[in-house]
């Protein structure tokens, strides 16, 4: 079978073992073996910053272990996904591993991130030349986040889908998850 | 000489070339030649999707053929740095590049999450079970930005440095750049 590592912000939900368990279980329906960040025992270190650098290790070795990226890229904390999720993007890609991702919203990041940082109506600003309040400029391409992230999963020739889903549950919904793997399943495993 | 991809959020400012420019000159006057992400010419597209993946494929190309990865880790709207920068390091990273990254800010990750999602005073939250307003798990490392950024850099044996700035000059201020490039021409050009 092959083995997906399940990038996302679960690891710092208060159920973070459960949701893990839950996405672990739907890979295997679709005939997949799911790897979640939290499957490595961290020894003990001296200092936090030892115990931080144990854990990103056994990532990027949970990640090279692995054959395909499945990154959560809903927005954790801000505009765009999480930063720890987008870093293992960016790596399983140098590492020629196949990639696919999903978002929780299908609010564009030109929208979210004029609603955070943009001043006035975004229908008034000026189309090709769209600034926020500190004159700094925001993508205009329709994305769903930075170019680097949907542009890295197209080259690798990968899926993103979106969906919308209750607020509540923006990060424990699973139903664009399950929807991914289940064309996961058509495009690896049929 | 050895080449240095400068990722950064560099590209969104208003004197985005100007900037790159002053950069890559600083690159040449430590023995390197720097590559800034906008040293490429992308051909107009049909759709502005097409024209953002000719984009992200320009970019992923010119970390491929640099030596070193340079990253601003600098944060940009929010509170980790700029997601195509992140991207790219995660992207250097698996490609088994030098890795190098400074931020202008040393003001910690936890404080700054804490400043923007926390609820209350700081000094007061449950050590070791640091919580947002949204009951997700913060950080609490001692680190600049999510772990997985300072790992990655970390295991490639790279640099992190950080200095504070004129917070006007947040983006523009090179003088943790310059620094950086000094030790790194100590490390790789001596």
């Amino acid at each position: 079978m092959q083995k997906i590592y399940l990038a996302g912000p679960e690891v710092f939900l208060p159920n973070a073992e459960e949701i893990g368990e839950t996405k672990k279980a739907l890979c295997e329906k679709y005939g997949f073996t799911g790897i979640f960040p939290l499957d490595k025992t961290i020894a003990p270190q001296a200092t936090p910053l030892d115990t931080a650098l144990a854990i990103s290790k056994g990532n990027e070795l949970l990640v090279e272990k692995c054959d395909i990226v499945v990154a959560n890229l809903t927005p954790f904390r801000g505009t765009s996904a999480d930063a720890g999720t987008i870093y293992e993007l960016g790596l399983g890609r140098g590492l020629r591993k196949k990639l696919a991702a999903y978002s929780n919203t299908t609010t564009p990041f030109l929208d979210r991130v004029w609603h955070q940082y943009g001043e006035g109506d975004l229908a008034n600003a000026p189309k090709g030349e769209i600034r926020d309040k500190l004159d700094h400029k925001i993508e205009e391409f329709g994305l769903m986040d930075n170019l680097m992230l949907e542009g890295g999963i197209h080259i690798a020739n990968g899926l993103f889908l979106t969906g919308d889903v209750d607020p509540s549950a923006l990060y424990t919904d699973l139903t664009v998850f399950e929807t991914l793997l289940s064309q996961l399943q058509k495009r690896y495993n049929a």
